[in-house]
């Protein structure tokens, strides 16, 4: 445990420029490295927030792999990249470290741009063996000797496409290195079978049912079977060892190696120079490690330190912020009361279960609530399968990840016009965790599904009806909100039905009609108000709707006005105002100008979403820029 | 094996209305039925052409199943639901039967509006057992006590989602049957670790690693380990039988029954009753059976017959059609000779080797062609891991397909710009195969990601430039081409670089612009000729280029002509006319007047891609109509 109360420099760490200064350390000397390094990043973090506990439990494991392996010629992927701090401050940005996830700082996670130790961008979850791989082959069929490594959580092997990789690996017998960094926790407690199985923790009736086939198995083979049979009768233990937990690795032809101790150098270094120094096929090397580790704070609570803002040091107590309640507290906080008078609403999350809001659910409904693990794919069709019973599933995922099942929305759902409800929470910019995890492309992919009702509330009441509206619409439906706090609206106390397609005019004009969709819309009406105070009549419609659109009431306006500006928190390409310049192109409205305010065709970094929304010309100040010059050029051509 | 010469109607199955008739039958009924039943399928996908080899794998399956199951209040899901011809015959669709996949006839997959027996729409791989564990726990927590019944191939489980649902499943010890059929071959052989786990051909080398470990870990058990190690040593078979195939299975909580001979009605219907009637959890029923079973063409060349058009009963012959070389024949023959050259490129396929066109490619360069099963996500990130170490790899999907993997195209691949081209074969309406199968969202949902070039090529000599001109590109491309016969254009001889962004003209005009992408350009020009004949001077543009467009030529004929119309195989909501709308609107080009011609907002069925593409109002007749209608339009808003 390093001492946190002292301010002094880390005496180690800044001894450190490159990995190849810590190649000829002792153990002491890295122990000591270790501890200020979990200075750095706890103070750090308290001050920036960030991903913490995922952090602190890889410091020795950090330590160990840069120490044996020749990196960055050796390949270091960290699966879903929250796990690099230590890795950031050892190679090179330690000065810049006190910038992490600020804007124009260094990135929440592994990023080539910011240092050829980054291998590769990690910001969704089970990618890691799949990349590995690929750089394995490729070091394979240049005739290059490095080595490539991936680094992944317990949890992350839930999701589908590590089994993918896992499984061509074995048979392509390449050199390829798989850390597991079991902590038995990832964001929420783990779940599903192989959890359990990984984790050594069988269940009796498992235990019962693994005895009874091998004793049966083992009876048909020989003479010897009775024997045997005696021996597993005598001891749970002894089939325990058969089973967990490098035998599934095994029988997808991996070397397995371990369980070891994630926080005990010698042994990590020890076990991986073998592994280094072993010709080998694909090997798992399997590491125990206590996420938060060497805080207490955060390993008493390593899923409120999984990623939090900032906090206390000494006390561990999150810094609070007197905000309105949150999009995510409204969305649980409704479902919870839908669901108390309507038996057919079940909630899935993926391993996000205080991410999206769904806690209160859980406990009051927990046969109604499903964590399938970080399996996106899955949850979407499992939803599926709910709903054609007559059920009402309401899954609930950040924007970026739903990315990861897009097939199955359309597939599954939508080519069935099963009534299951998305709730897609953290869509628009996200702010600090920047490119990986924007949810900018929704309304985009989404919108192209066919027979799927998408809706953006302008506030968190607005939520509220939607999400009522959404579970009774008897078809899908997408919800989408943003990241953060509402507006601070009073909550209505009875839900209602919207009218589906059915926007609400907010305001009449002459000039000009605002059509922002989603949190854009409060914006839009302060710069509607300065427009006017400048001599500019405006209209606002807040469209409620992108699918399908209020074609009546925006092309009456539209028309009336002559002149469109939409407004989005959302990529450009495809997104809302391509829905509305579609819709004037189909009904002929050719007289009316247009401008689309969105994101520009590229990756958004990360940032406070207050700073993005400016910097991207989409907060109130750009609209009132935007509108003033688009009047003056639609002025222009018309003289 | 059927008797297939005589045209007698076959008497056993003219007597089976729906399951209800054959859950008294005796064995050797079903016996005679199935005989039927082969009969049937096997001379009428002579006709129809369609997935043969699968279906006819699995009738006494089926047979048993609707036999020993209450169906449909059980529920019964067919994985990739092209096995499903003999449950169509025995669901009361057989009089229709002979209208399978024609143009308003039975669809080639499940389909809940066709039949009550049809729980659930599956074309795309490895849906089925989150369906069926949603349907599962719908009945629990309704109370039912009915049964949702998974049937999966061994290829369909290398899919990630099928293990997402695994590893759910177990924990929630639900009402849940997997039927895995296991027929050792998916579409192209199988391949990944996981196959030959479930096929009982594990490798010496991984025979050995299992043995040693098993060895060491029983020594340290007891004192009978010396016995044990014995036992070990004295047969490899020993070692077998812990680890196939069940365990894999068991250890994910699971109970396991298997393997069991597929084509045995007696030992099938046993085994099912059993499974039927214990109280249980989830179980797997591993069943192998026979691809092609009953008809020796099929038997002998699974792959061929595995979706075959139709073809000559006595001689297993495909019936040839002279017609050009398809896009995916040139496709192939273009990567294998550029990568006769160029030692960077590499190819991955998604159990699609010939499908994609890979064939020869897989031949030429076994060390540099990858079949990673049914696994799209991982393919990219795969590729993305290639590409990050020099390589050049060429990632073949169906575009359907592809939506698998949009998320690991927007953040594997895109986000760090790697050089990954995507060669999107059956882009567009493919026909036959209906609305799980048409690539119709590809440009929609690729469209919105940033740092992604997007092609589409006019003819299949222009698809060899466009892919010389990707893997040379060195950042992401896609290039998109459709399903069948090219244009019947003469290729060039050497590749060729075209510019980025850069469309060509193809004919100048005065009064309209028609801008058709991809397989469009020549129904347009044809169109634009008898537009010419009545009187209409068109301009046509080839863009070539969806992202980026080439805003200054077009523009330019926008601006001239005032009049634009866009043509394209796809997707109206956010498409290639979307990103005109868009371009058009953000240089103000507010003069211009448009129309989209793509695919309306609904799901379209299956028939046969000429007939689809008149009805959805694309092909050359209705470019000339829409063209007529829309110049109308635009004259009287002039007077």
């Amino acid at each position: 445990m390093p001492d946190l109360t002292t301010n002094r420099v880390p005496s180690q760490l800044s001894a450190i420029a490159s990995p190849e200064d810590i190649r000829d350390l002792s153990t002491n000397d890295l122990r000591a490295l270790a501890d200020d390094i979990r200075r750095v990043i706890i103070n750090t973090v308290a001050t920036t927030g960030g991903h913490l506990a995922p952090s602190l439990g890889v410091v020795e494991l950090t330590l160990a792999l840069h120490k044996v392996f020749n990196t960055p010629q050796d390949r270091l992927i960290w699966d879903v990249g929250h796990q690099s701090y230590a890795h950031k401050l050892l190679t090179g940005r330690k000065e810049r470290f006190a910038t992490l996830r600020q804007y124009h700082g260094l990135s929440g996670f592994p990023k080539p741009g910011e240092s050829a130790y980054d291998a590769f961008v990690t910001g969704h979850s089970s990618t890691s063996i799949s990349a590995a791989l690929g750089m394995s082959m490729a070091s394979s069929l240049q005739g290059r000797e490095n080595r490539a490594i991936a680094v992944i959580g317990d949890g992350a092997l839930t999701g589908g496409m590590a089994f993918e990789a896992l499984n061509q690996a074995g048979d392509l017998d390449a050199r390829l290195i798989v850390i597991v960094n079991d902590n038995e926790m990832s964001i929420s407690p783990n779940v599903g079978a192989f959890s359990s199985f990984l984790s050594r923790k069988l269940s009796g009736r498992t235990m019962r049912r693994v005895k009874r086939h091998m004793e049966e198995k083992l009876s048909e083979l020989s003479t010897l079977g009775e024997n045997i049979r005696n021996l597993l009768k005598k001891s749970e233990d002894s089939v325990r060892c058969f089973f967990t937990p490098g035998m599934l690795f095994q029988a997808l032809k991996f070397d397995y190696i371990g369980p070891i101790p994630g926080h005990d150098l010698d042994t990590l270094i020890s076990t991986l120079e073998t592994v280094r120094d072993t010709p080998q096929g694909p090997v798992v090397v399997h590491v125990l490690t206590k996420k938060g580790k060497g805080y207490q704070p955060a390993e008493e609570k390593p899923g409120l330190f999984h990623g939090i803002g900032p906090f206390d040091v000494k006390s561990g107590l999150p810094e609070k912020k007197p905000t309105p309640p949150s999009y995510t507290k409204v969305f649980g906080d409704t479902i919870s009361e839908m669901a108390q008078t309507d038996g057919r609403i079940v909630a899935i999350t993926a391993a996000m279960t205080q991410g999206t809001g769904l806690e209160q659910f859980a406990e009051e409904f927990p046969k109604r609530f499903f964590d399938v693990g970080i399996a996106e794919q899955h949850a979407v069709t499992f939803a599926a399968g709910l709903a054609s019973e007559g059920m009402r599933p309401v899954v609930a995922l950040y924007s970026t990840f739903l990315q990861r099942a897009i097939d199955q929305v359309i597939h599954d759902v939508c080519l069935q016009k099963l009534p299951v409800t998305f709730a897609i929470d953290r869509a628009g910019v996200v702010g600090d965790d920047g490119p990986t995890h924007h949810g900018v492309f929704d309304l985009a992919l989404l919108r192209a599904v066919p027979d799927l009702i998408i809706m953006a509330p302008k506030d968190e009441n607005e939520l509220r009806h939607m999400l009522f509206t959404a579970v009774n619409a008897n078809q899908p439906v997408a919800v989408r909100y943003p990241r953060g706090a509402g507006e601070n609206q009073p909550l209505d106390r009875s839900l209602k039905q919207l009218e589906i397609g059915k926007g609400e005019l907010l305001q009449k004009g002459d000039d000009l009609l605002l059509l922002p969709i989603g949190n854009r819309v409060y914006p839009a009406l302060a710069a509607a108000r300065e427009l006017e105070r400048l001599g500019t009549s405006v209209a606002v419609i807040n469209p409620r709707f992108v699918k399908p659109l209020d074609a009546e009431l925006i092309c009456h306006w539209a028309g009336h006005t002559g002149r469109v500006i939409t407004i989005e928190d959302g990529c450009g390409m495809g997104g809302f105002g391509s829905a509305v310049l579609e819709m004037l192109s189909a009904r002929q409205l050719w007289h009316v100008k247009t401008r689309v305010l969105a994101y520009p065709d590229h990756f958004i970094e990360h940032g406070p979403q207050k700073i993005l929304w400016s910097a991207s010309g989409i907060d109130s100040q750009a609209i009132i820029t935007e509108a003033l010059s688009f009047c003056q050029s639609c002025q222009k051509l018309a003289n």
